[in-house]
C-alpha cells in the first residue's frame, strides 16, 4: 500500500498496539504430522486464536524466501523489494551509530592474513568483544579521512565491525573483498555498476583496506580486515511520523534492533536477555508508547538448528509469558512471525507465516488453536506482509474513513 | 512478480519439475451437485491432493475469462495483461516457422469468394491439410516481397495459414479483413492507431490480399483469403535463461506448442496423439530436462461441447495415467488447468482454477480429494496464475534467500 495514502488516513488516539514477532515461527509437519506450533502445548496462544482473527501473511511474495531484513521491513509496512537494505547498513543500524543520509556503510570482518598473503582465518580467531573494540579504536585513531572523505568506524560484535564513508556521493554497488574461503587471497573491491560514484567508492574501500593493513600489521590475530555488504544509507519514511504514534522495539539481537531503528522506532536496549527480561521491558515502557514491536529470536534459532523439540519448547515458554502481555490490555495484539523456518529445512523458507490479530473489533472466525493447519480456515485468509500494518492501524481505530 | 527480481534469486540444482495443465479443467456443479472433477473417480489425483498443497489460481485477474494464450502466459510467469500475444503470432509460433524480432504476423483463412464479391465459405470448404499446404506453396512461389518488405508464408492447418511481413518497422494495430459472416464482402484492412507504421502495414496487407486473389483466381475452393489477428512478434524473456533450466513442452495442439515455444521452451513434437503417447514422450525426455510442461487438451474440448460425461471420462482417463508421472519421481509435480471451462457454460470462464502442488517440502493441508469444493480449504488459498511459477521454483529449491 502507498504509505502516503495510508498515512493520510491516520488519526491518533489512545490505543495501544503490540506486534509480537516470533522469528521463523512457521514450520512444516514433523514426524507426528504436526508442526512445532501445533505440537506445542499453548493454551494461552490458543485462547488468543479463539478470541481473534487468524490467517497467514506472505513476507515478500509468493514463493520468495526472505532474509530477516526484508521480512521485518514488510511487517513494518514498507515494500521489501523496493527497500532492500544491505548488510552494512543493517548491522550498523543495530549499534548506537548515528547515520546521516548518503553514508556508505560496509561490514568489516577482522581476519588473519598469513605470510603468503592468503587469509588463514576469516574471523581472526573469533576475537572477543573487548579485543574487537580495541582494534576498532586503534583503526579509528589512525584513519579519519581518505581523499577528503570522512571515515567512521563502529564496533559491532566480536570480530565484526563497520566502516562508514561520509561526505561524498558514493554508490554501494560494489563487490565484497571477502574471498569466502581460507587459503585464498583477499579480493579487491570492484564496482558492479558504471559511473563515478561506484568507481570512487571502490577506490576509497581499497585504499582503506591498504591503510588498515598497515595499522593492524602488529596484531597477532586481527592483522587484516575484509569488507562486505556495501550499501548507502537511505532513510526509511519515519514510522512514528507516518502513523503519528510513539513506537518502540524490544529485541535482543542487533539485526532486529537495527531494522526497527531504521524504521524510526525507539530501540529499548535489552542486551542478550531472556524472554522474561523482554516482557519486563515491555511492561516498563508501556505507558510511554503506543506501538511496541517485541521480537522473540529463539524460535528461528531452533528452526535453523533443525531442533524440533527445541522449537516446541521455545514456543511453550513464550506461551507461558503471554498472560503478561494480555494483562497489559493492549487494544490490538498481533502475534506472527517474520518468515517460516521449518526444522525440516533448517533454513528460512517461503511458506506463509501464521498471523493472529486480537482486538475487540476483529471479525471472529472459527479458529480455536494457534497453528498452521487451524489457521487455513481463518478469517484473514492470506495477505501480504505489507498488509499487516494497515490491519493493525485499522483495528486500533487509527485510520479514518477514506472518501465521503 | 518482476521477472528480473525472480530471476536474480535463481540457483540451479538437479530437481525435476512437472507442470501438468489439464486445459479448462475447472467447472461448475452439474445436476448431481458435483463438478466434473468431483464426479470423476480419481484415486490417483486424490492421493496427490492428500500428499500436496491445494488451492486455486486466477488466470488473469478476478472475474476475467482468459483465452488460452493469456492463460498459459500467466502460468509461465509472464504478466498476461502486459504480454497479450495476437493470434497471428500465437498460431505461427505453433508451427516450425522461425520468427525474427519485429515480424508482423497475421493469420490467413482461405475462403471461397462468390462471383458477386461476397464470401460464400469462410473456410474454403474446410480444405485438407494437403490442399492447404499446396495453395500456401503456390502463393509463396509468386509473392515474395511487396514494396521492399519480405513476405513469408506458413501453412498452419487445413484452411489456416499465416503471412509474415519482415524487414520494415510495422504496427499490428490493424482491423481484420474477415467480415465474420458469409454473404458479406471482405473488408479492407484499416489501421486502428495513428502513425506511419500502422498505415504502411495496412497498405501492405491490402496489397497482399489483392495479389493473393490473382494468384488464387483459378482455385475451385480456396480462391481467396482473409487476414486476422495481426500482431508484431516481440520475444518473451527466455524461460530457460530466466530460470537456468532445461524446459520442454509436450502438447498435441499447435496453440499450446506455440505459446511454450514463444516462452523459449523446447517443444517436443507429439503430433495429434493420445494421452498415452504424451506420457511416453515425457518419459522419453525425462533425463534431459528439468522442467516439463505437459498439456492435456481434451478436458477443455469436452467443456466447450457441454459434454459433462465426456469431461468426467477424460479426467478419469488422465487419472489412470497419473501413476506413470508419479513413477518418474518429480521433485515438484503441479496439477492445474489454464482456466475453467464449465460444461454448463460451454465456454472458458473466469472461475478460479484448481491448483495442487506436490513436493516433499510443501506444507500439507487437509485436502483429501481433487476438486473445486475440497480445494476451498486448501493451504495455497487463492493465488494469481503468475504466482504459480515462483511457487514451483521455491518448492524445487531453486530460489535463494532474498536479502540478509
Amino acid at each position: 500500500m502507498d504509505l502516503d495514502f495510508l498515512s493520510s488516513l491516520v488519526v491518533p488516539n489512545e490505543s495501544k498496539v503490540v506486534l509480537v514477532v516470533m522469528d521463523g515461527v512457521g514450520g512444516l509437519a514433523g514426524p507426528s504430522g504436526h508442526t512445532s506450533l501445533e505440537s506445542a502445548r499453548t493454551p494461552n496462544l490458543d485462547a488468543l486464536a479463539l478470541a481473534g482473527i487468524c490467517g497467514f501473511h506472505d513476507p515478500v511474495g509468493t514463493g520468495i524466501t526472505p532474509g530477516s531484513g526484508p521480512a521485518h521491513i514488510g511487517l513494518f509496512g514498507y515494500d521489501p523489494i523496493k527497500r532492500l537494505i544491505g548488510r552494512g547498513v543493517l548491522d550498523t543500524a543495530g549499534t548506537p551509530f548515528e547515520f546521516a543520509s548518503g553514508d556508505l556503510a560496509s561490514r568489516l570482518n577482522f581476519a588473519t592474513l598469513a605470510a603468503d598473503g592468503t587469509i588463514s582465518d576469516r574471523r581472526a580467531g573469533r576475537i572477543s568483544d573487548e579485543e574487537g573494540l580495541r582494534v576498532v579504536q586503534k583503526l579509528a585513531a589512525r584513519i579519519k579521512e581518505i581523499d577528503g572523505v570522512e571515515v567512521l568506524l563502529q564496533h559491532v560484535k566480536e570480530y565484526r565491525a563497520a566502516a562508514i564513508f561520509r561526505g561524498a556521493k558514493l554508490s554501494g554497488k560494489l563487490c565484497d573483498s571477502d574471498p569466502q574461503q581460507v587459503g585464498k587471497k583477499p579480493l579487491s573491491v570492484v564496482p558492479i555498476e558504471d559511473g563515478e560514484e561506484a568507481r570512487r567508492a571502490a577506490e576509497l574501500a581499497n585504499e582503506f583496506i591498504e591503510q588498515a593493513q598497515k595499522v593492524l600489521a602488529d596484531e597477532p590475530r586481527a592483522n587484516f580486515l575484509m569488507m562486505r555488504g556495501f550499501d548507502v544509507y537511505d532513510p526509511l519514511p519515519d514510522f512514528c511520523k507516518l502513523y503519528d504514534w510513539r513506537a518502540a522495539a524490544v529485541a535482543t539481537y542487533p539485526m532486529y534492533k537495527g531494522v526497527a531503528r531504521l524504521a524510526g522506532m525507539k530501540v529499548i536496549e535489552a542486551g542478550q536477555q531472556s524472554m522474561e527480561d523482554e516482557l519486563a521491558l515491555v511492561e516498563k515502557i508501556w505507558d510511554e508508547h503506543d506501538f511496541i514491536f517485541l521480537h522473540i529470536k529463539k524460535t528461528d534459532s531452533m528452526g535453523e538448528d533443525g531442533n524440533f523439540a527445541g522449537k516446541v519448547e521455545v514456543i511453550e515458554h513464550f506461551d507461558s509469558l503471554v498472560p503478561r502481555l494480555v494483562a497489559l490490555k493492549p487494544d490490538v495484539l498481533c502475534l506472527t512471525g517474520d518468515h517460516s523456518t521449518p526444522c525440516a529445512l533448517k533454513s528460512h523458507s517461503w511458506h506463509p507465516v501464521p498471523l493472529c490479530i486480537v482486538a475487540a473489533n476483529a471479525r471472529r472466525d472459527a479458529c480455536e488453536s494457534f497453528g498452521e493447519t487451524a489457521f487455513l480456515t481463518g478469517g484473514l485468509g492470506r495477505v501480504n506482509s505489507t498488509d499487516v500494518l494497515p490491519l493493525l492501524l485499522a483495528h486500533a481505530g487509527r485510520l479514518r474513513k477514506y472518501g465521503a
